[in-house]
């Protein structure tokens, strides 16, 4: 049974996306054609040598991409899925592209679903995903068909239940749709299988909508194009409102964890008057009363051309990009770390501002002093809120409020010392969740679905260890390119929860000279006092396909983009 | 000048859209053939008396519709228009659809636009608008063409001033496009204009959000389908989101002042599990902790089917319809009233904490209780920020949060007592801003542009002190009619700052038996516990006409909609 029932009730736009048809690009059609050419070998971001004793199976492969063959008669073969992680636009797509290149190479094909995440798989709970299923679900938002969850497949037993699952279930190939960790986590299971004689295959999907599952090989994870537009449309919207209302600034603050993707590509598509990116304010080592400055300075420069409003984009993980207030998050982390022994003292005390005095007594005089600093509401997010792993939950902090009480405090000084005169009037806004499970734009339910695909094609070949990959996303769907990346070469050796653990290179935004960010720093002086909004209104699926079609901003830039 | 530049790069939207022609109804082509017949006389919606007296010329025009005679030479005129009042999707389409009307009926006509809302009718700040102008702003969201303001004009003087603008600019008619408060002060100056022997006919046209501008005659005001179709989508998005997480309720205030039409409409398009009706909430005299509960036993029962997540809406002026705060905020505007003795000593004292406690010893011992239940952060909003005419600023109360926190300690006490198990993870978010500024959809995109098109026939006939009409908007554009209700028909008698004023009533959710509300009530029950959301997506302008020309619910419903 799916883990949501289906509506009685559908929108016209529900049931006009289900009939849409993705393009399939010219080589990733005939699927009986298709074999996987190695391409060269490759190694690891860095840290070959642990990395090459931790996946001594894994580590080395080559990358893929696919070419053609004489046509092959596939034996059928049982594959099955799992979700993992937060949400993002096109995961049912590549549920369908996979289950229909199933059903193409052979019809007798298996899919199975793992329900509500690894843990689904750990547990051998699952649905079989039929056609009638498959039906209500293309082209829609969402992870809803089966659920999703934050699960790892870790320990010794957490691994062996899942080889469990998988021999029972008879699988060829597990696709694993997830983000950075996931992936990680899928290489794990692989490596594991692998080295326990288990011969399912594990696939990886690169998914998140913030961004940062990208690298050379992996343009873009999908996703980040609905949740994009999704929040450009609410900016623009807003910053029309700013230069009608001509009375207020807005903050508002964009999910995206700790790269500043979505912030950039957001502010690329809209064009606000102040856009921060996390990673420069590391790069430049600026400090809270910095980035205050750097706002006010816009206010008092928009004030004395009579404009009081304005619109300024936050990242998520701005906090953790300035050094002392990094530091303390790191203090923080480690004092509340799950194998902490600081974390069940901590626990024990009932009342909140104990567990802040505790805190305090265990933070050391620098750290301290932040912390202090802090409005009384941050400190407690930051105590009450973490995620499983034990780690401060960013996406909790108002930071859009922190920083609007900053530059009030600030513009308060100036209007003292007669530099400024205008009126502040500021509202805070947060845009995260309402950009996961919008129905995906074309490009990430035409990416998806081709995700899928690749994926069918992974576990009909036995490849094992591999991300799916489908590239030159800035020309026409129809010449994107196919292949795979090991996982492994994504890899390097990272501490988490105070472990070094192999891990896939989270990608940040690269101040030093990608495309997009270069874009962003020679246009954005034009953006601070005229008002250069640029209103790209809601996500069109009818309508002229360099409407509909376009690929994101950072996808266009990085590729040189043949598309329009 | 226009107020705001307009932008270098635009989007491919915005270019594809100017394109858009909205549809003109059969009755409204051929201008000058087009004639007003007079319906029947009109009265008032209450205090006929004390209306009468003060709109000694007014008072009790007739209702109008559009007619047909031969065709008339039109004399060269000369109007002006000002928007007024929050930004409302449309407002732009007004005015092309008074412009092209105007060029149609003489070429010679001309229009002016007032700069920043009713003040530059006062100041005499125009702008010349010209068909360049007017080709950058078609159906495009936004009041930036020439700005907004909520300034009234009410004093001797600025009746005065405003009467020598329009004597010097030499109009013969003015457009006030605006909310209900902007049309009272509306017929007030036609009034007054009337009383002077001026000749310039004052014309209403209904603007806003809220949807609290309606009545038998006015169906609904423009901005509202744009504003809750692109709530919906968020709300949708949201929803989608929670039955995919699985792990967390998300409580959505929704913008919209008094009435709780926006949340309403959004509630018929997007089915959430909980949609709370203020006026609902009043007329069963439900205390806060009622309304808790009631949210309270929702989350009961969906944890009792492991489902720990869901979507409540929550109108924005909910606190005000609860009785007991309802009290309190009175006594507060009391206190703070513009013209209160109160107001200076409390402004003179510097400090947030003896503000409070000056409040506290001022409001009598029943609110000073309610007062001090309130969260801090509350209480220092209900101080701090006033609308100009002293009013407590309902939107910037975060209801949602205090809703959350009470659910969360009731939610407390049912676990102590065991009869709830489940897990309480909340998220808030306030949708306003995102969709005054949008795009108009076509539905908006037409209506307002044939307003306009009744305004510029209203101005060319002389006539004084009406609102334009347009209706029958359940049906095909082609099919709508057309013409204008007196301004005195809509008003009553009410208190504002603790004064007796002629008004154009506020239209509230009629919770006896409107059949929107009935649609809602008998649906409801479904919403709870089963997951039917519906994913409405967002505003399409190309595509299927089922899909994008569709009206807002409330019009389907309270039109026996002939259009699907």
């Amino acid at each position: 049974m799916a883990v949501s029932e289906s509506s009685q009730r559908e929108s016209k736009l529900f049931t006009h996306r289900k009939k849409y048809k993705p393009t399939v690009p010219k080589c990733l059609r005939n699927l009986a054609t298709i074999k996987f050419v190695e391409e060269y070998e490759t190694s690891s971001v860095a840290n070959e040598f642990e990395l090459k004793q931790i996946f001594v199976n894994l580590f080395g492969q080559k990358l893929l991409s696919v070419g053609r063959s004489p046509p092959t008669k596939y034996k059928p073969i049982r594959v099955g899925m799992v979700l993992s992680g937060g949400p993002a636009s096109g995961g049912h797509n590549v549920i369908c592209g996979l289950y229909d290149a199933l059903m193409e190479m052979n019809p007798k094909n298996e899919l199975i679903g793992f329900l509500r995440g690894p843990k689904g798989l750990i547990e051998n709970n699952f649905e079989i995903v039929t056609g009638e299923l498959i039906d209500q679900y293309r082209n829609t938002g969402g992870f809803d068909m089966i659920g999703t969850g934050r699960d790892k497949i870790e320990t010794e037993n957490q691994l062996k239940s899942t080889m469990q699952t998988v021999m029972e279930q008879n699988l060829d190939g597990v696709l694993i749709i997830g983000g950075d960790d996931s992936n990680t986590n899928a290489c794990v299971v692989g490596e594991y299988f692998s080295q326990q004689g288990c011969e399912t295959n594990i696939i990886g999907i690169p998914k998140t909508i913030d961004g940062d599952l990208q690298n050379e090989e992996i343009e873009i994870s999908f996703g980040f194009h609905t949740a994009t537009r999704t929040y450009a449309e609410m900016v623009s919207n807003i910053a029309r409102d700013s230069c009608s209302a001509v009375k207020a600034w807005h903050f508002i603050k964009l999910m995206g964890r700790d790269a500043s993707h979505v912030t950039l590509e957001v502010a690329l598509q809209t064009q606000p008057n102040i856009a921060l990116i996390s990673e420069e304010i590391k790069a430049e080592g600026l400090m809270l009363s910095d980035v205050t400055d750097l706002i006010a300075d816009a206010v008092e420069k928009r004030a004395n051309v009579n404009k009081d409003y304005g619109v300024v984009l936050v990242p998520e993980g701005l906090l953790q990009f300035i050094p002392s207030l990094q530091s303390l998050i790191h203090a923080l982390n480690g004092l509340l770390a799950n194998d902490s022994a600081h974390l069940q003292e901590i626990d024990a005390l009932e009342d909140m501002s104990d567990k802040i005095e505790y805190i305090r007594q265990n933070l050391g005089t620098t750290h301290c002093a932040t912390f202090n600093m802090l409005p009384k509401e941050i400190r407690r997010e930051l105590i009450n809120e973490r995620d499983p792993h034990g780690n401060v939950q960013v996406s909790r902090i108002p930071t859009e409020l922190l920083i609007i009480r900053c530059v009030e405090a600030e513009l308060k000084k100036r209007k003292k010392k007669g530099t400024y005169n205008g009126k502040f009037k500021a509202h805070g806004h947060f845009f995260g969740y309402d950009g996961r499970c919008g129905f995906p734009t074309n490009f990430d339910a035409q990416y998806c679905y081709n995700l899928g695909r690749v994926g069918a094609l992974l576990a009909q070949n036995k490849l094992n260890g591999y991300m799916a990959r489908v590239h030159n996303l800035g020309d026409s769907p129809i010449n994107w390119g196919a292949g795979a990346v090991p996982l492994t070469s994504m890899m390097n050796m990272e501490v988490r929860h105070n472990k070094l653990k192999p891990v896939i290179k989270k990608c940040l935004v690269d101040v030093e000279g990608s495309p997009a960010f270069d874009y962003f720093v020679m246009n954005r002086g034009d953006w601070v006092v005229p008002d250069n909004y640029i209103y790209t209104g809601p996500i069109q699926f009818f309508g002229p396909p360099e409407l509909v079609d376009e690929p994101p901003m950072i996808v266009q830039l990085k590729t040189n983009c043949t598309y329009n």
